[in-house]
């Protein structure tokens, strides 16, 4: 199972049939506690509909850096436990996105209706949801419990999930979409939301999974003397790039055509607190902060466009290329002073990484 | 502080001090970690809203129970660690009850509009609730990380929140408000669903909770020469205790006056899954389920007339009479054959628990 050897979609289902191992597994365990059939179909079903169908980037990347660290193709075991631990991350967002699709009343999710949006499903969504953030703490439990890193896990998992609800959080109160308010908006405050909702969760998360699955010490030393810290050191360079990786998908909200991101941008019309508005407002003098205040966030394609147009005028094309080339750079550097000694670090882990992200159109 | 000196409004005042120290704690935290203002006033409010103004039950007894394991008075470090962990009981309760309003579309809580009801919440209370039970973790972690039993305290909040939200499932399809069905329904059922939703987090967990922090043995020898799985032994009787208690509670908003248990009974009219019902459902003929059909779970006053009279009709008022005899008398024997060593359970954990419910006309 190394990477060299298996194509993209073969990587895809090999990981994907963990989660049936996992769906099957959690049924039977509902069976034994005695829970009837008709709960446990329901269960099934929300977590059928749920967590897979998603792009698997993160859980995936458990796998993929495990291989790294390892150097070499995983054994059955060592394959079944990093990807166990990466359908808990994908276990864990399924329950952040049911709920959030609920708070945020969106309509669609990976090009389905959202799950409370079922005729048979509505509000109820909001404990189907529970159970499958409770489910991730029963799988690791169930897989882990004798490992001397078990409670590392169990905290890691909980602060994580600490971080990005504190996240959505501070979204909600600063970008309501229902009231517009730009005076809270500010480039630090897209850094906060930005670093608690999406990059904890998304980056450093797998990694140190990874780290901990593959007993990686918390600390070592190199043949120089100095002592590593390898969660501190992934920490450092994984939020700075969950930074850069949400910035830019800010960015393409606002530049890339549908064609290419699939989509159609609504960052705008949302008022949502997205790099680009942030570094508009930095950049506007007060004439164009008016035009901000009078046009940003309203469901009207007259204001999006007079949106659109200061963007352009405030070149925000060229901002965030010479951003995109100095975060880049930067993080390159701090990759490369990683000092590579056996059972440590590698710079792959965050090179595999930053080499999907960079110029990415999608 | 012990049992015998204090008035209970002062035993609930000293409890209460505690929360305003964790709120407190809390608050700092966010601000340590870079949490904005306005964002840790969102939660600090959620948290006053919602955590106190219960009947603080479920949490009180994991300090009265690690008085009666102890024997004498707790000192202030002590009864910090005791009523800290009664606290996150209730932050648990919490999360689950602000969580349920939404779902059942309820109105009232405590005499108080739910949290989601209020203009400035709404759905956005799913997310303050999530929170809410993220504290739990956080403030297990800031107090107890250094404890030998730190892993198995986890491991019981995270087991016993998944049984609560199962319980909760169960309950939801087997009576959901707008649709009756009672061929879903059995005293079997019932069972299960009290078990799951309300006996774990109400009675086991504060019990465990102390027999941890009291660093009760997981296993311990009588002079006799037989072990003793205190963990066990308390789940089988609390378990039972749990079930009497949640059937007590269906028998009075039946029975009882609204002077006497403070509301008026609404079970008939919502479709709930009560005890009476299932009873009522096990003794009637065909002719009586018949009327069962008709008229249970609807809204209607004379229908709840109709079904009000077939449970006088059935006698419920005797059957339960005699259920409680019967399942207090196995309590007491099951307390009973408890041994009493230093260091180990006692009877007085259980008879406090059952002396308070017994024959409670509220």
């Amino acid at each position: 199972m190394a990477i060299g050897t298996q194509t993209a979609s073969a990587r895809r289902s090999n990981f994907e049939a963990i989660l049936e191992l996992i769906v099957a597994e959690q049924t039977e365990y509902l069976h034994t506690l005695g829970v009837p059939v008709d709960a446990i179909d329901v269960y099934r079903n929300s977590l059928i509909y749920n967590v897979p169908g998603g792009k698997l980037t993160r859980g995936m990347s458990v796998v993929d850096t495990v291989e790294i660290l390892k150097g070499e193709p995983l054994d059955q075991g060592e394959y079944f436990k990093a990807a166990l631990l990466g359908w808990c991350i994908e276990l864990l967002q399924a329950y952040f996105l049911v709920a959030d699709d609920i708070v945020d009343s969106s309509i669609m999710r990976r090009g389905r209706p959202c799950w409370y949006r079922l005729p048979h499903v509505g509000l109820k969504a909001i404990k189907d949801c529970a159970i499958v953030q409770g489910a991730v703490y029963q799988l690791l439990k169930a897989h882990f419990r004798l490992e001397p890193y078990y409670i590392d896990l169990v905290d890691l998992f909980h602060e994580t999930t600490y971080q990005t609800e504190m996240g959505q959080l501070i979204d909600l109160i600063t970008a309501p979409e229902d009231k517009v308010n730009l005076s809270k908006f500010s480039l630090e405050r897209h850094r906060l939301i930005v670093i608690y909702k999406t990059a904890f969760y998304s980056f450093y998360l797998p990694v140190a999974c990874a780290l901990l699955v593959s007993k990686i010490p918390y600390s070592y030393s190199l043949p120089s003397g100095a002592t590593v810290q390898p969660f501190d050191v992934s920490r450092s360079i994984l939020i700075p790039l969950g930074e850069y990786f949400q910035i830019q998908d800010d960015f393409l909200d606002f530049s890339g055509t549908p064609e290419q991101i699939g989509k159609i941008g609504t960052d705008i019309v949302d008022n949502k607190c997205s790099w680009v508005v942030n570094t508009a407002i930095r950049l506007a003098n007060p004439e164009q902060r008016k035009i901000l205040d009078e046009n940003y966030g309203r469901k009207d394609a007259e204001k999006e466009k007079v949106v659109k147009a200061l963007f352009e005028e405030l070149k925000i094309r060229d901002v965030y290329a010479e951003y995109e080339e100095k975060v880049v750079s930067e993080l390159r550097q701090k990759i490369g002073e990683i000092v590579e000694v056996p059972g440590g670090l590698k710079k792959e882990v965050f090179n595999s990484f930053l080499d999907k992200i960079y110029k990415r159109k999608k």
